[in-house]
């Protein structure tokens, strides 16, 4: 059950996490609660940074921007993937490095635009409408934007197709044809300067194979963008590491990704003359299996299944509704205890879909127990919604064995919060 | 287009809604924005109600309880399907009256239920555990409780597998073989009152058929309900009717539901002798077609497709990607010309999967258009989030020819908000 998790135990038959009692957390702090541990977060981290130790690291703020995890990262020294205002306003707020900062994006406003040239951010351009948007943008600053594009490389990379994101027919990136000619183009204008390229070929990526396609494909273009004249002060491969899910599953390390890329990448800098910087944009693999979901088991139902009911749903963990995604399954109160028989965990949305586990084996539940999500410090809290009036849950962070608040539960007002009614309609 | 949709229009070249120019909206107030006309939410249930006239329509808050819109069902005289102790404390908030809601839920928690009785709401029980639970908070707050038992009718709706609700695999209710024994356990209850019946088959069914199906099985089941002694107050039929989404879809109208199943369910209780309340929870059928979500083009791309990308995704919009669902797309500025090529609409959400309208036959699309997706009344704004570090928007609210704030839009503040900072982070 624990397998990969070194940060998680079991202790007087109850499930830890970073040392601490999650039954006690849960009676501390009321569920449904996000739990995550700070130095699993760190140890990831420097795990992948001592991978790619000339690489920058740009954590993808997407999986989870609670500005305490930004924070951890910043001190940490990741840049940071930002994918819109709002992930730039949080990593600035982090004190994340400007110029370890890029925004990437398939759909930028204005306002974007104009933000990121404002505080000096790089930008990954991923139209030519965006490019002329960019260049008038720059003229108005009277400044010079440092850009890369989002190439679309046309690489498969076996996973879910909502996140697929390298394939020709993704929304995505530049097509890989016309890559020198945006680049020429981007030449030719003064207040833009080309200095990075740029893809992504997906998430949850279980095999290293198609990030060295990626690569390739990638280093054959930086070759033809070095022809014509492009100073590259960048390579950005994006992200996409995948993380073990489901028990057995497995996973590449960082190393085993580092020793698929770093040859290619290597090769092709050291022949051509160049050094530009590696990046890489891993998310998922930093915080992911960080972080754990307690909930409390409100009524066992014996129907067509057996239905475990819980007071978290799909308003506060997507990912297996959205993307028939696996969470390993704890009950908490009961971690040392052997399965007996199998049960369906579900949440409390008015949507058949709602279930967060299926047909799984577990020791005898009961009203009152408390189930613990794990590995959901990714597209977690990040995707939750106030669906079906349930205000968001509270985030907690472990370190040195103590639990701290870093976001509050919210209220029934926060339901409300914002909203004006109509003087007549009151 | 606008089939089926008298409340939007065309003058000079810009869709109306409600009478106001959308493009004036979008320009007034910004984008993303929610734009409802209240007149049209009054029409749909004005048209549900005279289809039912001596029902008891319970609105389902799930599909949108913005505060303005239940006070606007409120004055019609609705009452409220409630899934939560929040949505509960909306109905409440617009003055629904108390004797005219139901509180469902397939995994309620003990607060929830404690907040029911001691608000006077009857309770939808959904499992033996749960009925348990109840008597134990009934006894402590020494009043009796009405309730009724949510029934698993085992009929297929032909859905969304992820909104079909009525099948026995599915989570919610009794199982049907199960239900005379749980009314015979309540009976014997001295704080539990069984006076109703439940159940709900599914959403946007656009067939009748299983309606009256599911009306079948409940009457018989009313007809043993009422020989163990249970004095029915009510039977509760559930919602579910179905819109039409795409061109030429047909849906039944409410006449053609209430033909459909108001004579199985008066000649069953004539038969009984017994005079019970009908309810009808309709959501979507009320509010779906009374909403626009306007969006600004940041970009058009010519790729493998050719891709708009506007300013709204799935943050706002989740049921494109969630239930491959199909929304109207009109170019709001645009709305009188025809269309001349083929366009993917997508969001700046980083995934894939962010695909608002696939392959539609659009007008020429420009950097600045207006996009208007149609019909996003229910489960629009309801499922929204904060994904990809996105605040969410505006929602406004058209009545007489005037657009007035019914939601302010989010600062980036908001997307920190009720975070706290250890100080070793800062």
């Amino acid at each position: 059950m624990f397998q990969h998790r070194d940060h998680m135990g079991i202790e007087n038959g109850h499930l830890t996490i970073g040392g601490v009692d999650a039954v006690a957390l849960a009676e501390k702090f009321g569920t449904p609660l996000y739990v995550t541990d700070e130095s699993r977060i760190r140890a990831n981290y420097r795990r992948f940074k001592g991978a790619f130790p000339d690489a920058d690291i740009y954590y993808a703020a997407k999986a989870n921007y609670n500005l305490a995890i930004l924070n951890i990262l910043a001190l940490e020294g990741a840049g940071a993937d930002v994918f819109s205002d709002g992930e730039l306003f949080c990593a600035l707020k982090a004190e994340i490095s400007p110029d370890k900062i890029l925004f990437n994006g398939n759909s930028k406003t204005d306002a974007e635009l104009e933000m990121a040239v404002r505080e000096g951010i790089r930008v990954s351009v991923d139209s030519l409408d965006e490019l002329q948007t960019l260049l008038k943008i720059a003229e108005v600053q009277r400044t010079e934007v440092e850009i890369a594009f989002r190439v679309n490389p046309d690489v498969s990379p076996k996973t879910h197709p909502k996140i697929a994101t390298g394939l020709k027919t993704s929304k995505f990136g530049i097509p890989h044809a016309e890559v020198i000619s945006v680049y020429k183009e981007a030449l030719a204008l003064r207040n833009i300067k080309p200095v990075g390229i740029h893809c992504h070929i997906g998430s949850q990526i279980l095999d290293v194979a198609p990030f060295a396609d990626a690569t390739r494909k990638m280093m054959e273009l930086v070759d033809q963008v070095n022809r014509i004249g492009v100073e590259l002060k960048f390579v950005d491969l994006g992200g996409g590491l995948g993380v073990p899910y489901k028990p057995g599953e497995k996973a590449p390390s960082p190393s085993e990704l580092a020793d698929a890329i770093l040859p290619v990448f290597e090769e092709c800098t050291k022949s051509l003359g160049i050094a530009p910087k590696l990046i890489l944009e891993p998310g998922r693999y930093i915080v992911a299996d960080s972080t754990i979901l307690l909930a409390r088991v409100n009524t066992v139902k014996r129907a067509y299944k057996n239905f475990v009911g819980i007071d978290a749903g799909f308003n506060l963990l997507l990912r297996p509704v959205m993307y028939d995604a696996y969470h390993n399954i704890v009950i908490a109160n009961k971690a040392d205890q052997s399965p007996s028989d199998t049960y369906s965990v579900v949440g409390p949305i008015c949507e058949s879909g709602d279930v967060l586990a299926s047909d799984r084996r577990l020791p005898k539940v009961e009203k009152g127990d408390l189930i613990a999500i794990l590995d959901v410090g990714a597209y977690g809290f990040s995707m939750s919604s106030q669906y079906n009036g349930r205000p968001r849950c509270a985030e907690t962070l472990v370190c040195d064995g103590r639990a701290k608040i870093i976001r509050k539960s919210e209220s029934y007002d926060d339901l409300l919060r914002r909203q004006v009614i109509p003087s007549r309609l009151k």
